[in-house]
């Protein structure tokens, strides 16, 4: 241990859990670190960030500047996928602490020949450091500052070009080292800006009553990539199970004729890795990732790891159910629900170790295929452990992966989950329907510790979530959903068509079940319903895609607006040349108006001049001029607006003869 | 590893930093740790607190009952001097989640034999552990469960005391450990409550004029004692240096005759080893610390890690100060400020270490003398690790040991040097004057993570420091500053006599050093001045003595009040047995009114029943009934109140008659 150093480095920013998980970021991304750095006495400090590709031996060194309060702050960008480590270092800086003084001396008229010896003695213990050129004028101040003529070595010490040189040459110190090297997580574009859309490829047969084909889903891709999306999330491909199978409307006697539903994996003919026979063969899946690709649509895939008891698991594998003392498999149950159609897999097994690999070789076969992107089933119910093993696993193979994680469960449990490696998270959003909490629950996602590793994902409805909202606000509660999903984060999705066509019959109303759901029966849509939001949804993701302060969880800005039922957020680019603000009506029913409330210089804009607000919807734009504005918002016609703000309005100033 | 622990265990509070350091506790208290504990799906889990004296190898174990949203909480005692380690354990509970599932199939009816004989065997699976008399009811509950009755399978999976006995002993499964090992410093109960107080040994001759001894300070002691306090603190009492001595009101240009500031500390006569000549001998000394023993008072020494340039260190270790390149010693600076009776010691010399153990040797030569307490000089100007070892190096040798630091500098600055051992703080308190801003500090010292290490020492004036407030608030500001530091924490202290005899006069209006400063002078005190506040302290000292709400920093709350010249703030024990309310008038000048709006709750009482409250400062006694109640302070007279909340007012239902 060096007792020397004097420098103390704590509180550093961002650090998950004393540094036990990494932060993430895209390629491309800035982290932006903050600690307190502090010495004893009031000697000057400086203090540097320290980040390298992990595996790399050399760090790379950037500058930290003081903020306030012994609070400092540094940044980088990550420029490659795999993971980065940062840490800080300080020192005492003797050169720095020596002009600190020198400069408050000679006003006071208090310096004197001694104390430029002091400086001179600094300068040259760098010497041999320093390049040829600064060495030459390292000697010359240094001659200066011995020179005895008060005049020249004040000069001299107030010189700024000596400080920015000898800034490039810490004088010799010991330096501290902050005690943890902290990580950071990069993946591809894709984790941070993404649109999700999922379809059933069984309901995507042209005629009524046949069940679909991944020939029938390449049909309907056009469709799809058509409204701007870029990933087509598909419900598990694989066989389904016989015992027990669950008929329409999630009924427990179906008919022969019933299909099943898609999460009840495993049959006779196949498990995870094996295909539904009526869907087409491995290679039609092929062809369909492929065609999707050259649409820009990745197709995603379910990983579901739970078995019908008809799964060749079962069979090849019974130590990795738990049994009864009948000897009997133990199917799912939550007392007093049963899920008999389903066998959970006992991660506790003593064979855990070889389960592990199989269910690591699903997601490798798949990859295989040309899948990148998963979405995970239910999460939390299998053990943390394994899924920092598998993500972990899988990236080593592949960074590019994502994991998408469906756990709508309880806070904690799902911010784990995203700490220990799932790229993006389904969140609650699908439940928050007032301006309060929206407000909250999009505050604790973009400005708690959170953001640095959770990616919100946000879905106004899936195949299991029918909301009330949606069932009783019907068209336009489907489009103001819409455009908050859309908004409020930079990923989102929707289960269509059953979005765009506007479905909200729920099985049993005050339950979020459809009616007639697609998980238990094959439906046949009319996409060329008239009312679809098919055109409103292509351009929202047009908007999506050509403004970039969409594209970030960061800096969301909730603002004011005089009506409960209007909400309104901003969100920008860090150098505000992107500026959108979103105002939505939350009402289904009426049109509501009121007046919002602008934080000017947050949004670059100046109190005393107009400026003009585009609505990217409608392509109407406004004049508007000051902090307060009014907004009308009529639900039947469209209940949202997407604003960007132009700064320039042309005045009579901007004729030629006006200069 | 084992991939089988299914149990997550995160955000365990207290923690310091990831558990860098310790937190701080005295003998008796309690140590509440909570934790954010769970498991994949729903099984149920169990959680328990672990903890031991550092150095034992078993840990006791407590339960952790779940509070809310993931969220655990368990608790212990510390009961002996040192460093207590504890962690938390976790795990998926077998007998539990059984048990939970049972209890809801048994209403729905779902229930079968099979189920019942899961349970027998978790029962069957526990028995060698359990004792001789559980081994007989698990066996005879086994037995029912395998009855195939469902009456008798059912009554007996609803028995209570098979829940209570299975707790006894869990059900083998994995263990999740918290990954770190938390500490807890115990020191003893006078880190936590104590009254200080300051005096000059030099001014307590009883003659004026005369250089006074250690003798004189014993005869000072019945006084001291009577007021009420418990530690009597001394600056150095060590040789003082003559060159650049210091004359009255800090003059440059001393008379012959000038005694010098105190902590210019060494002399031909030496260092800080020594005592010097005219207070006495070391034998004296010691009569001193043992006269003041018998009187409840422990004498506290100061630690002033500094040099004048006659002290032995500067020709016996050179290699110890910093020299200029004309040879000279740097002197203390912090330009234009120059210090010239003051060498500073340097910290990053090569001989550090030798340097250390000296240093270190000092603490050691004064606990031989009885010294078990040392305010400590500056401690933000010597280097943070030497701090850390040093302290930990005394506490080996006596965990009593207490250290005051006396660090007037940046927050996180103060904060660090609790963070790395020292036992209590000096604190902004002298300067937060209005009710904003001791509501503002006082929350963050009592209600932030800080209050786990950070024990602060409440000082209305210093020998440095005669606040404005005091100067211009005169003898009714004395006395609410005094109540003020006496109540808002349980560690206070004053600089007497100067604070009794209302001392108030600055050298320069607008700056807070003393006229005639005893730093540089001794001063004659008329201690039996009719206006001096020695009575009020005493009961003030007493009142503290008297109520154990007063002597703990936890359960603070400020009440609201309907005049920002009055503050007002509760104080309760744990258990409410002693609630203790503060109401001070901040204003000097002129009677203040207002209503007050009691938590009554939070007191301990109810709505409907009226209550006394007792001033202890005054005897008087009110009768209050509901939240609102009606306050008047003539600072003139005494602004403040002191009341003990007593809950029961005696009604004619007292009567023998009415029972």
């Amino acid at each position: 241990m060096d007792g020397r150093r004097r420098v103390v480095i704590e509180g550093i920013k961002p650090e998950i859990d004393g540094g036990l998980f990494p932060i993430k970021r895209t390629v491309g991304e800035k982290v932006r670190v903050e600690a307190d750095v502090f010495a004893d006495g009031h000697d000057a400090v400086r203090c540097q960030l320290l980040y390298r590709k992990k595996g790399q031996t050399e760090w790379t060194l950037t500058q930290m500047s003081h903020v306030v309060n012994d609070r400092w702050e540094g940044m980088f960008y990550v420029t490659e996928l795999g993971t980065y480590e940062y840490t800080v270092q300080a020192w005492v800086d003797k050169f720095l602490s020596w002009h600190h003084g020198i400069v408050k001396k000679i006003p006071a008229a208090q310096d004197s020949s001694v104390d430029f010896l002091v400086g001179a003695n600094l300068l040259e213990s760098v010497l041999e450091n320093a390049s040829a050129s600064d060495q030459i004028l390292l000697k010359a101040w240094a001659a200066a500052l011995r020179s005895n003529q008060l005049d020249q070595m004040r000069q001299c010490a107030l010189d700024e070009q000596l400080v920015l040189t000898m800034l490039k040459y810490p004088s010799p110190s010991p330096v501290s080292v902050y005690h943890r090297t902290l990580n950071v997580h990069v993946d591809r574009e894709k984790a941070r800006f993404s649109a999700w859309y999922e379809l059933f490829p069984r309901s995507c047969a042209a005629e009524v009553g046949r069940h679909g084909t991944f020939k029938d889903c390449e049909a309907r891709l056009p469709y799809v990539a058509g409204m701007g999306f870029d990933v087509l999330y598909l419900p598990p491909i694989h066989p389904i199970g016989r015992t027990h199978r669950k008929g329409r409307n999630n009924s427990v006697t179906p008919t022969p004729d019933d299909p099943g539903s898609p999460w009840a994996i495993g049959s006779e003919e196949g498990g995870h890795k094996a295909i539904h026979s009526d869907l087409g063969t491995l290679e039609d899946f092929r062809s369909l990732v492929r065609k999707a690709g050259e649409l820009g649509l990745e197709v995603a895939l379910d990983l579901a790891y739970q078995c019908t008891p008809d799964h060749p698991y079962v069979k090849s594998h019974p130590e990795w159910f738990r049994r009864r003392p009948d000897g009997t498999i133990q199917y799912a149950e939550n007392p007093p629900k049963k899920y008999q159609d389903i066998y959970p897999i006992d991660f506790e097994t003593e064979k855990w170790s070889q389960l592990w690999e199989e269910l690591k070789s699903v997601v490798l076969f798949w990859m295989d295929q040309g899948v990148k992107i998963f979405r995970v089933d239910n999460p939390h119910t299998k053990a943390f452990l394994f899924w920092e093993w598998l993500i972990a696993e899988i990236h080593k193979v592949d960074p590019e992966v994502i994991f998408l994680s469906e756990a709508f469960t309880r806070p904690k449990v799902m911010y784990r989950l995203a700490k220990l490696g799932f790229t993006q998270s389904y969140t609650y959003f699908a439940w928050r329907n007032t301006k309060w909490e929206l407000t909250e629950y999009f505050q604790e996602l973009t400005q708690g510790e959170v953001r640095e590793y959770f990616r919100p994902n946000l879905w106004p409805n899936t195949p299991d979530i029918l909301t009330e909202y949606l069932q009783i606000g019907g068209r336009p509660a489907f489009m103001s959903r819409l455009v908050l999903a859309a908004t409020l984060g930079p990923n989102y999705g929707i289960y269509g068509p059953a979005f765009e066509l506007c479905e909200n019959r729920p099985l049993v109303r005050g339950k979020e079940e459809y009616l007639d759901s697609e998980k238990y029966e094959i439906r046949h849509w009319d996409l060329a319903r008239p009312d679809s939001l098919r055109d409103l949804i292509a351009r929202i993701n047009s908007i999506r895609k050509s403004n970039p302060a969409l594209q970030s969880n960061d800096r969301l800005v909730f603002l004011p607006v005089d009506n409960e039922q209007l909400i309104a957020h901003a969100k920008t680019t860090e150098d505000l040349s992107n500026v959108i603000l979103v105002v939505v009506n939350l009402d289904c029913h009426y049109k509501q108006s009121g007046w919002i409330d602008l934080p000017l210089a947050k949004l670059g804009l100046e109190a005393d001049h107009p400026f003009q607000v585009h609505d990217l919807l409608t392509d109407a734009r406004y004049f508007w001029h000051g902090s307060r504005n009014y907004i009308e918002l009529n639900p039947h016609v469209l209940p949202a607006h997407i604003l960007r703000v132009r700064r320039r309005v042309r005045t009579e100033q901007d004729f030629d003869y006006f200069m």
